[in-house]
C-alpha cells in the first residue's frame, strides 16, 4: 500500500480532470477506501493518500465528498489574481490584458447551482463523515479554488461585484481534528472556506480573498489558529469570523477591505486576536459578540479609512461611526497595546456630524483596555484612478490629513466594572467614571 | 549528480520500507555519502538530497542515523489523530471506529527498546556529527512520527495514559545550523523533539502532542524560531522548553494542555515570548527559571483553569497555587501586554484555600510588569462526555462562573528593583513597595 | 495542457542545468508561453505551470526572465550554511571540512559581471512585464540562491567578508500581485530579494543572510507580509526596508546581526512591526524615516549588543550612540509594549562618554510611547573563540554585566505633540515637558 498512495488527477483512469475534476477525485477516493478495507489491524492503520493536482485549469462540475482521514489534495500554484479588478476593466481593453483568470493548480468551480442551491450544495469540497473518531488530518494545500463569476442580485451595478453566486470553496460538516488548509488560493467565492465543528485546526499562509466571506468557523470548536494569512472578504461579508470557539489564536494575518468586519467573534471564549494588520472601510472592525469573554485583542495595528475605488464608493456595511472600531459586548476581554488609525472623509461620517468612536464597550463588565493608541485624520478621499495606484495613494496619504475629533472609548451604562487606561485623553472618553476604573492619557502640552 | 538526489522509500532496492524504514533510509543515505565523494571543488558542494516518504504506514525497526547536511526527508500527510481518545474509548467501541491509529506518510517508530533503553537510543531519528561545520539545513517536512504505544509505569491507571515508552522522534545531538522542522506530525512519543545546539533552528507549522515533552531545546544555542505550532505534551513533560539559549523566538503558538509547563525557559537570555496563546491545567505555565534574563514575554493569552476528561482528573504538576501561573526566577525580564485567565474550581486550589498567583517574581531584580489583564473566575468543572466536547465546554463555560480572588502580582523578598505597572488592582498585590516600584491598576468604582 | 504544466529542470530538452540552469528555466518559460497561445477563452485561462529543481548544483550563467503569472520553483532544499564562518576558518583547515558551500537545490549564480553591473544586470531571477493585469502569483520555493563569492573592495581585509559582488537573487521590477517567497535560502548576495510596486506580496519562512542586504521593498506597496523568517544582512545594508508600503505587516521575523539596520521604514504609513526578536550591533535598530506615520512597533524584542566576533571587530554602521535604538522621524507612530536591551561595552560608546538613547523622536508629532522595558548593561566584550560560541557567549553573558546609564526617551524640539509613558524613569527622559505629554515609570524604590 506504499507508492500506490500518491495520485495524480492527470494520469488517473476515470474521468477527465480538465472536465470534470470533482468526479476524478471523487473515484480516487473510491479506490483508497476500497484498498484501506481490511487494514488497521496490529498497529497498521489506514494511512489515507496524496491526490496531486498539476498546475493546470480544471473543470468541477460535480462535487467533491471527502470521508475519509489523512487525505491530502495537494497542487503546485495558489494562483490568485485579482478578477474583481479585472471584471471592472472597460470590456473593451480586455483584448490587451495578459490574463483573464487566475491560474496555477485551479478548480474553475462550475457546479450547475439555482438561485435556491444552499450553502452545501454549492461546496466544491464537501467533508462529512459521523462516527468515531472525528474525521482527522484532510489537508488542503497549494490550489485555487476560483468561483467564476458572481451573478446580478440588484445589489451593484456591475453584476461580478455582487459577491453572490451560491459557490462555497470547502465546506466541512462534520467534528473535524488536525486539518490543515495551507498555500492555497480562494477567489470569487460567496463562501471561500467554512468549517463546523473543528479542533486543532490550522488555517496558514492562505490566499483568500474577492470571496463573500472568506474564513468562517462554525457551531463550535477549539485550539485553532488562523495565522499568516491575507484575506479579504466582500462588503457584506466576514473576513474571519468565529462562533463559540475557545482558544482560538488569530495571529500574524494580514486582512484587508472589503469585510463587513475584519474579525468577528460570536460567543467565543479565551481566545487571542494579535499582531495582526487589520484594514476597512467601515465602523466594526473587531466585533465582539454574543457575550465573547477573556478574550486578547492586542499588539494590532487597526486602519479604518474611505474606500477609494469607483465600483464600491458609496457601500458600507450598515454600521455607523458610532459603532466603534473595535466593539465589544461582553466581558473581562483585554483590549491592550493597539494602534486605531481613523482616516475618513468628515462628510462621509455617519450619522452626519457625530464623533467616531474608536473602542465601543456595548455591554457586559470587567473589560480591560490600556496603551492603545487612537489617531485620527480628516482627509479629501483619493481621486482615483486604477485600483491598485488609488488604494496604494489613499493609503499613503497624510500630506493633506488634517486632525479629526473622535471618541476613543466609549462605555455604554450597559457596561460596567471596566477598566480603562492610558487610551485616549480625558475628553475623548465617554464613561462613567463611578462604574468604571478610568485613567486617561495626558494631554501633549497639558 | 542533478536527478540523481531525489530519492523514493518505496522505490528504493534496498530493504523493505514497510517493514524498517530505518534500514531502507540509512541505506539511501550511505549512497548519498558515497556519490558526494569527489565534489566539493571550484564552487561545486555536496547537496545533499531529498528523501521522499510516500503516504502509507513505515515500521521503522532500525534508527535513521543522519551525518550529511541538506538532507530533506518529506513527506505528504502530518497524520496526526488522537491516539490519546482512541485508547480510552472502551475496547468493545473499537470495531465501530472508523481509524485507529494515525497517517498520513507515518513511520511507526518500532525499535527493540527496554526499559534501560536511552533517549538517544530510542532515537527514530538520530543526527549526529562532529567535526566543522556545524551540520547544517537539514530538513524534516510533512510526515507522521507515531511512537504508537505507551507502556504501564504506575503513573496512570490505563497504560496508554503514562507518556512512557523511551521514544524520542527526531534527536539532534551535535551543534547544528539553519535546520527546518515544518509541517510534522508527532504522536505518542516520550519525547517527540529534541535538539542540542542550535542555531537559527525553525520549528514552524508542526503538530507536536500526545507526547511526554515536545519541543526541547537543549544545551545552549541561539537565533532560533518555535513559530505557528500546535503543541501539547503530557502531564509530566514540556510542551516548549529552551536552555542557555539567546535570541530565541516563540510566536504564534498554540499550546493546549497538558505539559507541566506551557513554555520553561532555564537560563535564556535575550529571548521572546509573544502573541501565543497558552492553555493549561496547573499553575507554572511560563516559567523564567535558572536566572533567565531580559526576555520578553507579550501579548500572550494564557488560559489556566481545570482538567476536564476523566482519565486525567486529579492529576498535577506539582506546583500549587502559589507557584504563579508565570514564575519569573531571573532579572530584567519583560511582562507586558498579556491576558490571564484563572479559571478554576475553588474546591481544587491547592493549598486548600489560598489565593492564586497570577505572576511571581520570585528571584532577580528589575522586572518589569506592565498591562497585564488578570481575570479570575471560580467554576464548578465540567461535567464530562466525550473528551472534544467535554474541553469545548469547559473553554466556553462563563455562564456559571463567578468571581475568584487571585493575587495579580507577588514579588518575593528575594527579588528587588521592579517594577509593576498597572497589573491588578492594589489589594491584587503583594510586593515591598519600598524595594519595588509599583503602580497597580485603578480599581471600578473605587 | 495538464500534466505538461510540470517541468524538472534535469530532464528538460534544451540546455545542461548544472552548466547553465538560466539557460534551461528560459527555454521552459518560453515553452509554457508558446503553449499557452490561444488559452484564456470562456472561464479557461493561462495557468502557468510549475519549474522543479531536484536537490544538486546548478550554475546560473544567464539570468532567468519571468515575464509569465502563476510561475513556480520550486525545490527540495533551502541548503543555508554559513559561507562567512567558512571563509574566515584558516585556508589550511579546509581539507577537514565536512563541506565548503550551501547545498540543496543550490543556484550557483555566475554570471559574467563586472564592476559596473547594475544591480538588475546582476539579478539572477528577474522579473518583468509592464501592461495590465499586474503579473500574478509568481512563487519560489524552498531552493537555495548562492552568490559564491564576495569581492574585495578595501572595506574588508579578508575580501569574502566585503557583502559586495553586484549579485541580486530575485529582482522584481514591475507592479506585481500576490507573490510567494516560501522556503528559501539566499546566501553570499550583495542584494538577496528586492522587489518593486508590491502588492500582497507574501515573504514567509524564508532564510535570508550572509546578503549585503536581504529583502528591500522598492518603489511603493500595499497589504503585503514580512512573516516568520530568519534574517540577517552585512553591516552596510538592510536586513528588512521598505519605502512608500502602506499596510505592511512585519511580524513572527527573527533578524540578527548585522544589518545597518534591522527594520529600516522609508515614507512607511499604517503598518506594523510586531512580535519580531530584533538583534544588531549598532544603534539604529528600527527606523523609521522618510515621514512615515502611523505605523505601530509593537510586541518587539529588541537586542543592541556587541560585535563578539573578529573579522568584523570595530565595524560600524555611522550611527552613533545617541541616534536611537528606535529612531522616529515621523508622526502619530505608536511604540508599545516592546523590550529594549542595550548590552555594551561602555568604551565602545560614541561619541565617547555620552549616554546611549534608546528611543528618540527626531521629528514629527503625535506619537505615542508607552509600556516599553529598556534594560541597559555595561560588559566586557566576549573573548573571542569560533564564531558560533563567541556569539552564544556572548548573548548569555549577563554575569559580568553592570548597570549602564542610557536615555529611555529622547524627544527632539522638532517633534512635538508626543505621549511618552511608562517608558523609563524620569531622569531617563529628554524632553520638553510642555510640549509633550509625558509619564514616566515610577523609580523603584523611590
Amino acid at each position: 500500500m506504499t507508492n500506490g498512495n500518491r495520485y495524480d488527477v492527470t494520469t488517473w483512469p476515470v474521468g477527465d480532470p480538465v472536465e470534470d475534476i470533482g468526479e476524478v477525485i471523487n473515484s480516487i477516493i473510491a479506490d483508497i477506501t476500497s484498498r484501506q478495507v481490511g487494514a488497521d489491524d496490529r498497529d497498521g492503520g489506514k494511512p489515507g493518500a496524496v491526490i496531486y493536482v498539476p498546475p493546470g485549469d480544471y473543470r468541477l462540475r460535480t462535487q467533491v465528498v471527502i470521508d475519509i482521514s489523512f487525505l491530502r489534495i495537494e497542487g503546485s500554484g495558489h494562483g490568485f489574481t485579482s478578477s474583481s479588478i479585472r471584471f471592472n476593466v472597460p470590456e473593451e481593453e480586455w483584448p490587451d490584458l495578459h490574463e483573464l483568470w487566475p491560474g496555477g493548480s485551479r478548480i474553475l468551480v462550475d457546479m450547475p447551482l439555482t438561485e435556491g442551491s444552499t450553502e452545501v450544495e454549492g461546496a466544491a469540497f464537501y467533508v462529512e463523515r459521523a462516527g468515531s473518531p472525528r474525521i482527522s488530518s484532510v489537508e488542503f494545500s497549494n490550489f485555487c479554488i476560483d468561483g467564476l463569476h458572481f451573478r446580478p442580485d440588484g445589489s451593484r451595478k456591475h453584476p461580478e461585484n455582487t459577491y453572490v453566486n451560491g459557490k462555497t470553496g470547502i465546506y466541512v460538516a462534520s467534528a473535524n481534528d488536525s486539518f490543515r488548509i495551507n498555500g492555497m488560493g480562494f477567489v470569487y467565492l460567496e463562501h471561500a472556506l467554512t468549517v463546523c465543528q473543528a479542533d486543532a485546526l490550522s488555517i496558514h499562509d492562505n490566499f483568500i480573498a474577492e470571496s463573500g466571506s472568506c474564513i468562517e468557523l462554525r457551531g463550535w470548536g477549539q485550539a485553532s489558529k488562523i495565522t499568516d494569512n491575507l484575506i479579504g472578504a466582500g462588503p457584506d461579508g466576514y473576513s474571519i469570523y468565529a462562533e463559540n470557539h475557545g482558544g482560538l489564536l488569530v495571529t500574524a494575518n494580514n486582512v484587508f477591505p472589503r469585510g463587513a468586519s475584519s474579525v468577528h467573534l460570536e460567543g467565543v471564549s479565551r481566545s487571542s486576536v494579535s499582531s495582526n494588520r487589520l484594514h476597512s472601510f467601515y465602523p466594526g472592525m473587531v466585533v465582539l459578540a454574543g457575550d465573547s469573554s477573556e478574550n486578547l485583542i492586542g499588539a494590532n495595528h487597526l486602519l479604518r479609512d474611505e474606500e477609494p475605488w469607483t465600483p464600491f464608493l458609496g457601500v458600507g456595511n450598515g454600521a455607523d461611526d458610532l459603532y466603534g472600531v473595535i466593539r465589544v459586548e461582553g466581558s473581562f476581554n483585554s483590549v491592550i497595546g493597539n494602534h486605531i488609525s481613523e482616516v475618513v472623509d468628515t462628510h462621509s461620517i455617519r450619522p452626519a456630524g457625530v464623533t467616531p468612536v474608536m473602542v465601543r464597550l456595548a455591554s457586559g463588565s470587567g473589560n480591560y483596555v490600556a496603551s492603545n493608541h487612537v489617531v485620527a485624520r480628516g482627509v479629501h478621499a483619493a481621486s482615483g484612478g486604477s485600483a491598485f495606484e488609488a488604494q496604494v495613494g489613499a493609503l499613503l496619504t497624510t500630506a493633506s490629513a488634517e486632525a479629526l475629533a473622535v471618541t476613543a472609548v466609549v462605555v455604554d451604562s450597559e457596561s460596567t466594572g471596566n477598566t480603562v487606561l492610558d487610551t485616549g485623553t480625558d475628553d475623548q472618553i465617554t464613561a462613567d467614571r463611578n462604574a468604571n476604573a478610568i485613567r486617561p492619557a495626558p494631554a501633549p502640552g497639558a
